[in-house]
């Protein structure tokens, strides 16, 4: 069965100017050309916390959205404020994805030191902040792409709902 | 003086099915083969945060228990709540310990980003979550075991507590 | 324009013999040999929570102080409450940066695993938590020296502050 993913865009420039904004559709294109049954949507918010929440919140609410990837708002300048509007959201943190992240960036540059990104579950959805590079995205994404399909798997364990329903 | 370490089993199939736990015996077989003085109480309860949490105080209030390993419930399936049931009890959390954890476990799975164990100090018990397969846990608890008696001889540091008591 | 840096020695020990203290010292000279322009200022307080937090306080509110550097208290020791004091006080959490601390450090020793420092922002201010042993905090430093230049250019984003103040 398809599943959709959603690709979170989040700056101020691209909001503006979403013609600016390559992570974004960088993402897009990994995502189609690795999961042949994905489906994507993709959207622009400011770096403001109430707005990415909204739009998070959205998503999350969607059954057939399983995977959020975020771009932008992860580093230390004051706007940056994704993984802040993302931790409140989530019901379970996923420290050990974040470092399979980290890992797989600071290979490349040390300056991925950086990033403040988390990763964590709301709902039946999977949430993974990733920086607003183009480069860097790239690079999480191979990071983290091949365990994908199992995480969704194992998020959506249909007995495992079924069992907490009749708990 | 002799320690006692808990092993907490969580696992609904487990809890049912005792037979069926082998992750749990395993530890309780490694704790024997590497600490000469240690004496091992185990446990087993469902994937249910207040069952889990209610066998981990009982532990933590008791003196001569030290060491708690869980192992089970760290995944990504909606039943799996052993990091959330963990977490609210801890009074000092010890993420470098749980880095160590995982850096072992993906040296042999990049699946090993899947686990969400935490590490975290309770009164003076050390709480280590392992996942639940019994190769999972033989590598984890390879990836501490040197550290542990150095870790509870800190954790139960009387001039320390004296210090504390009298300040 | 120079910076000024905090170097906060936290050590029971320390705060009642200074001299004892090795730490402190030897982050003052790495910091004077590392950074031409920086001016630094320390200060010894006890472990209590109460007293590092009031410290690390008095450093995020001036202007000036950009980079907080503890040294000790990171420890598994009931003493040993510097992560404790730090985490309220920040803003954002950057555990990355501790990542890559702590990958220094295990690169040196397995026993690095025992220290739980975080890494965080608080107003215009980054705090690191180092060690307590001045072994530790030269590897701490080294592992995280060259990012504090851009670290601190980035929090201190001037545009992105008018930005938010107009928002
Ligand atoms: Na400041």
């Amino acid at each position: 069965e398809a599943i959709t993913f959603g690709v979170l865009t989040i700056s101020d420039t691209c909001y503006q100017a979403p013609a600016k904004d390559k992570s974004g559709p960088k993402l897009v294109r990994l995502i189609g050309e690795t999961f042949q049954n994905a489906e994507v949507i993709a959207s622009i918010v400011p770096d403001e916390q109430e707005l990415i929440q909204r739009e998070l919140r959205k998503w999350i609410a969607r059954e057939d959205l399983r995977v959020i990837l975020t771009t932008g708002g992860t580093g230390f300048a004051p706007r940056d404020v994704t993984p802040e509007a993302t931790k409140p959201l989530l019901e379970k943190e996923c420290p050990q994805l974040a470092l399979v992240i980290a890992l797989g960036s600071l290979q490349k540059t040390k300056f991925a030191a950086l990033s403040r990104g988390v990763c964590g579950i709301a709902g039946n959805t999977l949430i993974l902040n990733f920086p607003g590079s183009e480069k860097a995205v790239t690079e999480c994404f191979e990071a983290v792409s091949e365990l994908l399909p199992h995480a969704v798997h194992l998020i959506g364990d249909e007995v495992a709902l079924v069992r907490k329903i009749h708990a």
